[in-house]
Parts: structure tokens; sequence; C-alpha cells
């Protein structure tokens, strides 16, 4: 930790500054300059955490040189890690494709969706059933006989299955039920799931928050790992920005600053990063020439009759051959599909 | 809802829109342009809700023309509505101040701070007993011991007294102790939380998320309003933008927004919107002077060593100072502090 | 200047550092901690301007703590300055409001829009001659034409008046026409066009970006300043967000932060920070309670048919209500109109 | 366009919107639902240009249905536009690489710097002689003695070369000595310099705006091929968002967009977009993938010495080895290196 003390700062108030780290044992050293003095925090600044050195007299700014999650964090676990979900491994040489309806509607849907993804490559089988809707009007899940749809379509395919959970209660249906765990966009600080995600044993895709930063996100996935649970898969779906020719702004920078600065594997949504048909498989192919671990892809029957996100749902067909296409160039990144 | 087609769609995908428009009783306007043909919907769009349009063959795009809050919504509602909490009404020509610690820390640090506020004029006490916090090392706080320091507060001041919640276990804590409840920022579509606030009969002070829109917000409060709860507030406290010299930064316009698009009374929280103690006071008076119901301001018997949030909280004399300072100002809104 | 290197830098790396530094005639204190070593420089660091030391070996990352603007920093002129147009004060205890139309579109439109606005409390008369506009096809502006008639309404009215340049032939014309000039958001780091606006000898109204940070902001400034010009107000206008119910953000934190890190006026422009005539009234006096030198209003004769931003225009009895109602508010924060 | 009126409109209200549109020679459309009354406005709206409907009585909203771009419109111009520099075609199966440094410092440096990257695979020598820089005080380019290396360096190598351009002046420099002229990103919306450069008759790379949407910036692009120059080339350097971890966001989704609207080609600049050397290869290859035409990356012999962007810029060993890294995935993409 830095605290930079504003031109001209009394003498007193720079010796203030050092008697409050001191008296926490820790060790403060000044860097005098013509106009500024900087102090250098040495050791466990957590020891400094009930002491708001930026309102001390004289003092400019603090600046953090360390960050605050550390389970998450390359610096102390520098071999990336690899999570497995039933007996489909995410990271390490694997490019993983999860796919499935944004919402689960109908059993019928459900393993009809099930045969055609796994027919075409994908590995997990994801679906809705607790579904965090803007309008309270709108198609809000099937809920538990969602997970209920889940679990047959695993015994029937063999595809191990994800759903997100928005509560407590949806994390005790779906710990029966399910294979992995997802925690929204909506919910990436809603501290209370995160514990609880992480206190199920189940393996957590944990999406970005719409305007979370990097730092956040890690800060996020630390509540889980903290608990224990160190199965966290991170998912770029887009960020908030003042651009409106798509639904979010996907952020592929994120893939390798994840890489330089966490263990975890990432994967990218395309689908919720533009919701735009047209404009999946374009960026399916920008995730994994960035070096993502895996692809989630939206997939329905029938997209013009999606209860959610029909629009940014790609038939069969369609990502049939999307996953077709990419298959050479999951080769040229020295993975396997 | 109106539906534009591309230039030189075909007449067979025209009328498949007016086939679908029309099969679900709805009726279907055309205007033919020369380059372009727009299809307006009359009636009740919500019998769309399983037909996504934007994907039909010759569709540009769907322009909506109603919000999907109605409950929120002065158009069905003109008349502003006022809320009781306690004896204090928010709303109408009242100007509330609602100050606290960020974090109940200690019985006596509350109510010191307690006495404190209600001297210099505040009318309700905030207190945070379960705080949402970045990382999962720093204070979490003190829970359903905290909220039993709140209600002992009140009980002393007879200030009435508001707290965040961030999970059902904390609401049924909550209606045991509190006057009113926060749904915070980064909970703001935690859509569960939401219903569960509605359900809980207590008024609700509804944050506005870091990077929610005015339309989803008030979208979020339509999840409140619809299980039977009338009494939500608003809380603008900054946005998530680029600039980097506030913590956030406060879209003060939100304020006449909603006046022109909701009935609900909604406050400012120049503490979180700025995270400087210095921009405070000035920011406050900017509140005042645009319109809103209220301020919430967090204040500290000692803010150099808060547990949470010490730089953005006032020592009871800028408190005082402050109040003191926009009572001249309240009266030329026509209001009473 | 900080350098923060990574967790077990090597002694080597760390040693290159301080030859690099020491070879400039700067001196290096070195800080140690158990993982970190962070290395502050006392000295004039523009003597490291042609070193990139954030590339060397094992650095993690580099901290800035003074800012790279001079002439339009408070540390270095802590004296509020007050600038002259023709005969108005612009600072202290004046609150200046410039008014009139987006674009001088007729000598009459200008002619009878200055006598409204003076007679309605306007200091100065805005008026533009030039519009940058998105599209080609929009109206571009009179150009010299319009500087002339804005010369004449100064004739009839005595009002100093103000246009925006976009470019060196316009500044050329309007040093013959106008008494200040403006450079508009789009142009803020339009480098060219600053210095020549800095050597125009006239004092300039400089408009915020829309995605420009505060410290940009100052840079631009000092772009001017540089050149001699010492006669820079600050306009802020609104920030590019995700939000859309306004045309932009009116970011009025920029106030009480510029207050702090400069000695140059700001001024507001709510019309074009909402772009809704509603808000305008609201927002004025926000921008009037929060500290600001002034305001600029567009005003139009008949709004609805201007032929640039005529949404955001307030017709001369809407401008004479807004200035009466904020007389008293002008007075509270202990200034004149 | 379509004019959307207020919940109970009155009828009177409703009769003055048709009268401006038919006294204009339109049609306008009714469309009347139980709430909502929307008209749509069919023929050239160009006629209603100095008509602001908004501000009508009882308008609610006007919804634009067209775009304000024509000749850089997909929609009248459906193929793919070809643009050649010196030998060498952007756009349709090339993959084109432009490189070399932020500033020519000096002959030896843009020397070294070309026969580099045509050993490499470049096509196109980049190198900026005027350079936007954030503060004064920092280095602003050779100006015309930079042109002249540029040109020396085509002389010896064959390459094209491109400069940036930021006044008139510098572009009655550039058209005697360059290939292409390169619009920056500060300047996308310095209206008077897209008139300048579409002048020129010089190919001109257009950079998106840190905040421009992308309908903007084909409306910028509009400014250029208004004035008769067809030759313009898009290129994406990224975005201004809250994430700190890269300089800016590159929005790679931008590519499939302007695929889908526009006919000219579009490039991405993964140096500018992230500001980390360590990103810029994983970063090229998505840009590759998600079918950009081509990369700008910036290059130079010393980067720990650049004096502009040297944190960003790669080594010559770096660089090639990123262009034999993405020859088979040029390959892939159907396109030439």
């Amino acid at each position: 930790m830095i605290i930079v003390m504003k031109p001209k700062a009394k003498e007193q108030s720079i010796q203030n500054i050092i008697n409050v780290i001191e008296a926490k044992g820790l060790n403060a050293h000044l860097s005098k300059g013509k106009e500024i003095t900087i102090i250098g925090v040495v050791g466990d600044k957590a020891l400094l955490q009930d002491q708001n050195l930026e309102i001390y007299e004289d003092v400019d700014k603090i600046v953090s040189v360390t960050e605050s999650y550390k389970l998450a964090n390359k610096k102390f676990h520098p071999e990336p890690t690899q999570i497995k979900v039933g007996d489909v491994i995410i990271g390490g040489n694997n490019l993983v494709i999860m796919s499935g309806p944004c919402a689960v509607e109908s059993e019928e849907q459900l393993l009809q969706t099930a045969h055609a993804i796994k027919k075409a490559g994908a590995q997990i089988l994801r679906g809705g059933a607790y579904k965090p809707r803007t309008s309270p009007y709108s198609f809000q899940g099937l809920e538990e006989e969602g997970l209920r749809y889940m679990k047959k379509a695993r015994e029937e395919t063999g595809l191990p299955v994800i759903c997100e959970v928005t509560s407590l209660d949806a994390i005790e249906a779906a710990v029966k039920y399910v294979d992995m765990i997802q925690i929204g966009a909506r919910n990436m600080q809603n501290f209370f799931l995160l514990k609880e995600a992480g206190k199920s044993g189940l393996p957590v895709l944990l999406k970005r928050g719409l305007s979370a930063t990097i730092e956040e996100w890690l800060n996020a996935a630390e509540y889980i790992l903290a608990e224990g649970n160190p199965n966290v898969v991170l998912c770029e779906r887009g960020i908030r920005t003042f651009e409106t020719a798509t639904r979010n702004t996907l952020d592929i920078s994120a893939v390798p600053v994840i890489k330089e600065k966490s263990h975890l594997p990432i994967i990218i949504d395309p689908s919720h990063a533009t919701g735009v048909r047209t404009y999946i498989k374009p960026l399916a192919k920008a995730a994994v020439a960035v070096g993502a671990d895996g692809l989630m892809i939206e997939t329905h029957p029938n997209p013009s009759c999606a209860l959610s996100d029909g629009p940014q749902s790609l038939t069969f067909k369609q990502f049939e051959e999307l996953t077709e296409e990419i298959r050479p160039l999951v080769a040229y990144m020295g993975k396997r599909l």
C-alpha cells in the first residue's frame, strides 16, 4: 500500500501516518520528493483494515499494490486449474461447449434439444429453470419441474447438466438434479448467494456482472473459493456500454486478462453478449481464437416461439454448422472439442 | 408495438407477420412507404409474448411503444405517492434525511450516532447489519445483533430505522426490528429478493443498480409493487461510468426523469455517489434543488476508524453544518425538513 | 512516480530500474516488503519521458502521483481565476448565464433572441455559426454570415457574444466578430484546434468531451493555457453513459471535483446534457446549488421549427420563468445574477 | 419515421401532426390503439428536417426507422467494397497488416522498422508524424520531417505508407508523401477534418471514436464519402468503458455489425485497444477469426525507449512470431496474408 501525501504536507501529518502504520506492527518507508512525499507500507495491509488513511490530514490518495483476491490469484497458484463436471473436464486442452435453451419450457423441448446438441458435439446441456427477467410479467421459469427435466435429459443422453440458481431454495433443489450451477450476471455480487454456491459443493459457473470490473469478478469468485469450493469457471457474457447495436459489448480482452491474473478457466457466451443470432458464429470463432476454454451457446427447437431470448437462439441446424466450422479452429489452438 | 420490415421485404413476409398478429386477436395497421413497410400492432402486446417477431423473415426491428411497468407508471397513477415510515412521510412537501453509519459496529457507535443525527434534523436512522462487500475478507456486518441495536436506537430516539437486507433470512430478521428495508444497488435485479421484499409488507428503499437503466429500475420496483406492497421509495446513488475522479457518477437527471415517468418518491445518496467526503455537501444541495424527496447521508462518530466507507462518512459536526446550510434551500423549494 | 515490482522480482530487475532512474539524475527510494518491492521516484518525472519502465522485466505497474497539467492545476495556482468577456466577469461571485439559439438561422431570429434573453437577465449571447452535426445532410450553419449577425446583436444589445469554432478558418473569422470562442465536446481533444484557440487571444469556453475524464479535460485546458492564453472557462455538458432516458448524463459532481483540482471557472449546460426541455429547469437549479459559475441554456423564438436542437430549446417565456425562479437561489449561494 | 402519441392524446393534437406531415407532401398512416395512437410517416423524412415534432403537444416520442447514412449503407450498396492503397487491396480475400511505430522518431528508426515488418509479412507501413497527445508536454511528432522519412521508407521497401493527419496543414503535407491518411479516434467527429480528408482524394483509414456508436461512426464515414471519396476503411481500436484492466475495451462485435450494415472494409487495432503488449497476439487472432479485413499493430526497434506508446509496441521478433502464428488462421478464414 502506498500513501501519497499532498504537496507541502506538514511534517506532523506525515508523522501521524507513520505512527498509525507502526502501531499496527507494519513498516513505513518514506520517499521525500521536492514537492511530494510518499509512504510505502510493507507487510500485511489487512492490519490497516480499520484505518481510513485517506481522510487523515494532508493525505492525497492511497494506492493499493496488491489484489484483494488470493485463492483466485495466479500469483499464488500459477498452474491453470481444470474442473470436472460429470466426466467433462473444463480447462487444459479441452474446448467445452455448453448449449441448450435459455428457458426450459417442457420435457419434450429439452430432450429434443439435448439430443440435437449432443449430436452436434456439445458436451454439457444448459437450461434455465429459474429465470431472472427484467419484468415481473415475463415468463419466470418452471422451477423444480424444469430441474427434473434436466435430470431426465442427462439420463437419456449422458450429458452433464447446468442450471442457473437465483436463491438458496433454488440451490437446494439444484443439488438434487444437476451437475453444475450457474450464478447469473445480475447476481454476480449477490454475496449471500455466492457463499451458498460455495457451500453447495457443486462446480459453479460464475457469469460476469453487466458492469463488473475484472477485479470485482475475481473477488466474487473468491467468495465461492473461500467457502472451500475450488470449482469455479468464469463466463464472460458482455458488459454494458453506450453501444446499442448489440445487447451488450463482448469484452473479449477479458480472456487474456483473466489468463494473466487467475488460474481459473474462462468461457465465453456470445448469445447473451450480442442478443443477435447472426453475430454468434463470428464471435464464437473469435472466442476460440482468443484462447477461451469454452463456449455457452443458446439453442432452441423453434426460436421464433421461445419463451425467453428467442432472437439470440440458434436452430439445431445452425448450431451444428457452427460446431462443424469451428472444429479446425479448435485444432489450430491445440485443443480438442 | 411497431414492426419495421427490411427494405424490399417480400409480400409473403409481411403477410406472415400480419397472420401471427391477427391469430392472437390483435389488429395490424400497415404503413407502406416506397422503401420500407411498418406494421403497427394495436392491443395488448402481452398476447405476443411467445412470439419472437424479430427473427421472422424480412423483419428489421421491433420498436416497443409502451413501458412494461404498470403499477410504477405515472401514466396509470398520475398522483405522486407518499409513503409512511413510522411517523415520517416520504414524498409530498417533506424533505426527508436518512443518516447513520454505513455499518453498525457497536451499540455505542449506533446510539451515539442516532442522537447526533436526530439533533441535527435527520428523520430516519440508517445502519447496515448485512454488508455486501466486494471482498470476502472485509467486515461483513453484525447481522441480527446489529438489528437489535437499531431497534434500541429507535426506542431511545423515536427515529424510524432502515437497514439493508441481502437475503430472505435477513428480511425475516428485519421485520422484527426495523421500519423500512433497503435493497442495495448490487441486488437491484435480485428478483427473488425483490419478491420477498414485496411480501414482507415493510416499506422498501430501492437503490438503483450500478448499471441499471431507469426503465430497468422501475421494472425492479414493479416486482415489489406486484406483490401487493405499494410502499417503494427509489434511491439514486450513482451509476458506473468511465470517470474515476468519483467512485460513481451521480445521475442527478434521474430525479426529473423519475418525476415524469413514475409516481414513486425518489431520494439521493451523495455519499455512495461520490465516495469523497468533501463533495457531499455541494451534491446534497444539488439534490434538494433538483427536486429530490430526500437525502441519504452517511455519518460516523469517528470516520477515520469506520469499518466500512469511512472516507465518505461525515462527522457529526459536518453533518450538522450540512443540515443547517440546506434549511433555507428546502424552504426555497417549498418543502420542510 | 511509483514503480511496483512483481512478486518475487529478481534482484537484477530491481537494480536495472534503479540504474535507469539514477542515470537520469533522479533518486530511487526502495520499499521492500515480504512479497512486493516498490520503488518511489523523487524528482521531475519528465526526465523519464523516453523510458517505458512498465515493460522492463519484473515490473508490475507504474503509478503516477502527480497530475500532468500544471497551469490548470490548483496546487500551483490556489486562487480561483476570474475571466472577463466584454464587461462580464465569469467566476467569483457572479453567476453568468449564456443563452441563445443552438444555430444562428437568420438575422431576425438572432436579434429577437438577443433582446429576449437580455430582458430575462442573461449576460452573454450564444449562437452557432459552425455546427458540428452527426450527419453530413443536416444543416451545417451559416458560417461567417452567422458571425456578422452575432456582431450586430452585440451592437444592438451590448451583450458580449460567444460562438463555437471548429477549424482554424472559423477561429480566424471569429476573432473579427465575437468576444469569446467555444471548443465543442467533439473537438475537446482536437489538439491542433486547442493550440490555435490558445493563440487567438480570445477567452475560450472549453466543453468537456463526451467520454473525457476530468483529468483529460484539464489537460485539454492546459493546451490552451500553454499558448499563453489564461482565459479558459470549463463547461460540463453531459457525458456518454449507458442511460438513454436523457441524451447524455450530466456529471454534476464535476463541479466540486473541478473546484478542488483547478482554479478555472466552470459552468453547466443542461440543454445538451439532457436534450429534453422539461428537464432543463430542475437541472439549472441543481447547477446553481452545486456551485457552478454559470449556465448555458438554449433558447429559440420558435423551438418547433429550430434547425438544430429544437427539442431542447426553451421559448423566451420559459427562459424568463427559469431566470426568475433561480434568482433567490443565486442569492442563497452568495452570488449575483 | 414513426410518431408515438401520449396515452389519451387529444384528437386535435393528432390532427396537428397529420397536418404538418401532409403539408410537406408526405403521407401519414394512423394506427389507433385503445390507449396509444401511432402515426407512420411514409416518404422522404428529410422534408421534415425543419420540424421538431417531438415537442408538439401530446407527442410521446419519435422513432426513426431508417439510417441517416446512405453512401456507407449496405442496403443501397450490397457488394463489399475493396480499396486500393498503392498496390495493396484492402477488403475481399486479403488480410492486410499495417505496422510500424506509434511515432516516427528518426529516419533510422523508421527504415529499420519498415524492413523488419516487410520481412515479417506486413503490407503497409504506419507511422505517426502528427501525434495527438493527452498532455501538451508529451512528444508531439516530427511533422513534415516525419512524412519525408515515410516517403523514403516507401522508396526503400516498396511498402505503401499511412500517417495520421490532425489538421488541414497536415493533410496538405500528407498528400505529397503518403499513400493513405488516417483520421484518429479523437478526431472522428472533427467534421471539418473529415470533409478535408474527403477532398484530399487519398484513401482514408477512419478510426472509431472512443465513445462513438457504430451509427455515428458510419455517419462520420458518410462525411468523407459525400465529398466524392469512396475509399474509406474503418478501424475498430477499442471504446471507452468502466473497465480499467485494459486501456480501452476492444468491441470485437463491431466487425459482424459493420459487415451487416455497411460495405466498407474494417480492420482492428489491438495495440491501442489494450495498451498491453502481452494481450496483442491473442486479440490479433480473435480479430482474424471474427472476420476483420486486417490488423494494425504497433512495432518499434526498442519499445522500452519509444517516445509514444512503448508499452503496447511489439519488438520485431514478437511481431514476426505473431505473423507466423496467424498464417494458418488466415488460411482457415479463406484469406491470404
